[in-house]
């Protein structure tokens, strides 16, 4: 491990973070709010360290994969941890642990959150929480289509061939080039969404933290309500759309700005992911059409936002769906392990292993019939390497076990077994609210520290799509 | 697909089903009970079936993998259709969906009942139900020991590296000669239990019907409160020990009569279902000790059981579960997903592929911080082919690809979540009862046709490891 190199790259990492909480500053102090001084404390704290850790002279600059990981790993705890202080010394978030929930949860784009009154807090607070979405959600697209493809990791290799990313061994200067695209992808659609929301009807604030909530598919709002309290169709339809496009690969934007627009519809793991949504919106509406909603549009508005919201793992809620049939809630749990696709600021499983666990799953099934006949997984027309299917098959068992271990910890304190099951499977898939207890009209706060700390590990390893986080726990991941 | 081979070997089946339904004609005899029209009724139909197409001429006799397949399927699917007769035609059970989920519940060796009050049944009919579990387990040891190794799905290829298993080609000499020994064992095992059961105070009958539930790690019981209607430690303990003997690999027992008495140490399969099953009984017993039991002594006695009959995949119990604390409920649900060893007569995954999906899921974490380094899943000194663990990792995704499709099916009736959840994870892996409505005081008879169709193919999917049954939904399957 070139512990130096990491540790300078943590202190750039801290720096970042000091500089993202400028504008939640600036809010603070717009509204006269005396959490500004949680955040200047913050602030100086991160540039205190952040600076002069980041002036360590490493002896050598290579990166081998493994301090990559441990980059990656480091810097979304550090993160997560320091964005816990302003929640913390502003006092709005008393406990420490809650805090660190809040800020993982922000950071991860989760939306799972502590508060129980969400409309009581402080703007500055509240944009700082929204925010970190916003920020997560860049990090994510980095880390996704730049940096972890190049690391060699199989399971995550397979957006390669798709994506505009590096080729190994230039790590640095295509990281950066892949970055600035992405960032002008994510900050036109930014934008487009504020306007749009404050053209509907919402106020700027409103519209900032929906905004950030939404391109990052994070879910946190500022009502206690979430997006319901609006109660507003345009709102709903506004957001809905920009869940879904936040929840495809950025790389298909990218191409379509080339002149590519054939993109979206040739790209295999689009069309399972529109085709997910749709079905599930059907399946939805017609079930809680008669018995939750009379009108048909009605139940299909609901249902085309609340499908969306969970397949993207935002998390938001116009609807209550803890009350909808089970048929329902048995639906939308399983879209909670499907998630976006790769290369978007979704998280969970994503699309394009759904996919390819499908087609090995046929094609092993095709080599029992034809023993003797070669099959070979497709995507695109290009037949893909049998590592990789065998590297996201252990992806898929490794996420369960992450999931079954979690879920034993959590269920020591006791909380029925919906509310056990679907906190772990709402926070490892970055989604936000989960049924029972952590339902839309719900929250985390119920849970003891243990399970706090528990789930907001989950929100991590889920979120760096669960090697980076695992390997910390290896000790021939520290050895020299 | 060579039909008429096919056809063959099924009429052989339906002859030894009627042969099979003798006993169970004689006890309904004895009994004096009108139920042996029933018996005789079907007997006689499966010979008038059977006789004539066990004589269909093939034009040649080879069989290909996909034929072997086939006739497994069909074979199980037709045996559990005929089963149904007895206990429909007797007017016992008057709807013959129920009838058939019994059957499949029998034949599976899952144990899971629609019935409501089982002590009011004749004598020939329970011992009819029971005896189903015997033979089940009879098939299935044949299945997974000297037919599926054979037939070249990777998944199962792993038990022949460790089993007397035959090699290809020559299947029917060393099937017959695996069998006999197979069946040797089981037969010294059955006859063991039924003298034990007996001396610790079981009545004749009652000690038939219990051993052929413990050693086909099936679970019907003629009583409604299973095993612990006798409230006899001596019972239980009995029971325990062979339903643990029931789900641990066959082939070690052959290699302990032939002198290696190391056989069970060194099995690193073997050590890892006595791992889980003690760190289980240990947990379970901290958990329910204080908070269900008083004495340290009482929670050991009923946790031991239920973990041993949960992870066999019995489904006897001694207690209500269904009361014990949400930490003790989710150990005994993730069991349900372990199962017993390769080449025992319990289902589910399986102890050997957790154990691989482990090692496969170390590796490749290994592999990141070494990406140079060659690394190899190894099992009793022996390096694992690459070929196969995918396969063990596509089993797994489709095991629980099955789950969820059976649960999105179930769910439609409304049943809460609880219950449709583990109704489906207790029949797809051959346990019996699951928790809610499902658990040990409760049945199935509360689901609606569908989802009782539904969940006796997953009995018989989970039952046969998942590829034969899924392969005759594929057109493929079914060309010549």
């Amino acid at each position: 491990m070139n512990y130096k190199m990491v540790l300078k790259n943590l202190g750039i990492v801290l720096i970042c973070e000091g500089i993202a909480m400028l504008p939640s500053l600036i809010v603070a102090l717009l509204y006269g709010e005396s959490s500004s001084w949680a955040f200047l404390g913050t602030i100086l704290l991160l540039f205190i360290i952040g600076i002069p850790v980041s002036f360590i002279k490493p002896k050598y600059a290579n990166l081998f994969i493994k301090d990559g990981f441990a980059i990656v790993a480091l810097a979304w705890i550090s993160v997560s941890f320091f964005g816990a202080f302003p929640f913390y010394f502003s006092g709005e978030i008393p406990s420490f642990v809650d805090s660190f929930f809040e800020a993982s949860s922000g950071f991860t784009t989760t939306g799972a959150s502590i508060l129980q009154h969400i409309q009581g807090l402080p703007q500055g607070i509240l944009f700082w929480r929204s925010f970190t979405h916003w920020v997560g959600g860049m990090g994510v697209l980095v880390l996704t289509m730049a940096i972890l493809p190049s690391t060699g990791t199989g399971a995550l290799k397979i957006m390669k061939a798709e994506s505009p990313g590096p080729s190994p061994g230039k790590l640095v200067p295509r990281v950066k080039e892949t970055a600035k695209i992405l960032y002008g992808i994510y900050l036109i659609m930014t934008l487009l969404e504020i306007i749009l929301l404050k053209v509907a009807g919402m106020p700027w604030y409103d519209a900032f933290v929906h905004t950030f909530g939404t391109v990052g598919t994070g879910g946190f709002s500022n009502m206690n309500l979430s997006v319901g309290a609006y109660n507003n169709i345009y709102i709903e339809i506004i957001i809905t759309v920009f869940m879904f496009l936040a929840g495809s690969n950025f790389a298909l934007y990218y191409q379509m700005f080339r002149g590519n627009l054939k993109a979206f519809f040739k790209d295999e793991e689009f069309r399972l992911y529109a085709f997910i949504v749709i079905t599930a919106t059907v399946l939805i509406g017609i079930n809680i059409y008669g018995t939750i909603y009379n009108g048909i549009g009605q139940s299909i508005r609901y249902s085309a936002f609340q499908v969306v919201s969970i397949t993207t793992t935002t998390g938001y809620a116009t609807a209550d769906f803890n009350l909808w049939p089970v048929f329902s809630k048995v639906i939308l749990f399983f879209l909670m392990f499907v998630g976006g696709c790769a290369g978007s600021t979704g998280g969970s499983i994503k699309n394009i292993r759904i996919l390819l666990l499908f087609k090995t799953a046929k094609r092993d099934l095709m080599r029992i019939i034809h023993p003797k006949a070669i099959y070979s997984v497709r995507i695109g027309g290009k037949a893909v390497n049998e590592r990789v299917l065998s590297e996201i098959l252990g992806f898929f068992f490794m996420y369960m076990m992450v999931l079954c271990g979690a879920i034993l910890i959590v269920s020591i304190e006791g909380k029925d077994l919906v509310t056990t099951v679907t906190a772990v499977a709402a926070t490892i898939g970055n989604i936000g609210p989960g049924l029972g207890m952590v339902g839309p009209t719900g929250n985390f706060s119920g849970f003891t520290n243990l399970s706090k700390m528990v789930l907001s590990f989950c929100m991590l390893v889920g979120r760096l799509e669960i090697y980076p986080i695992l390997l910390l726990a290896l000790p021939d991941f520290w050895k020299k």
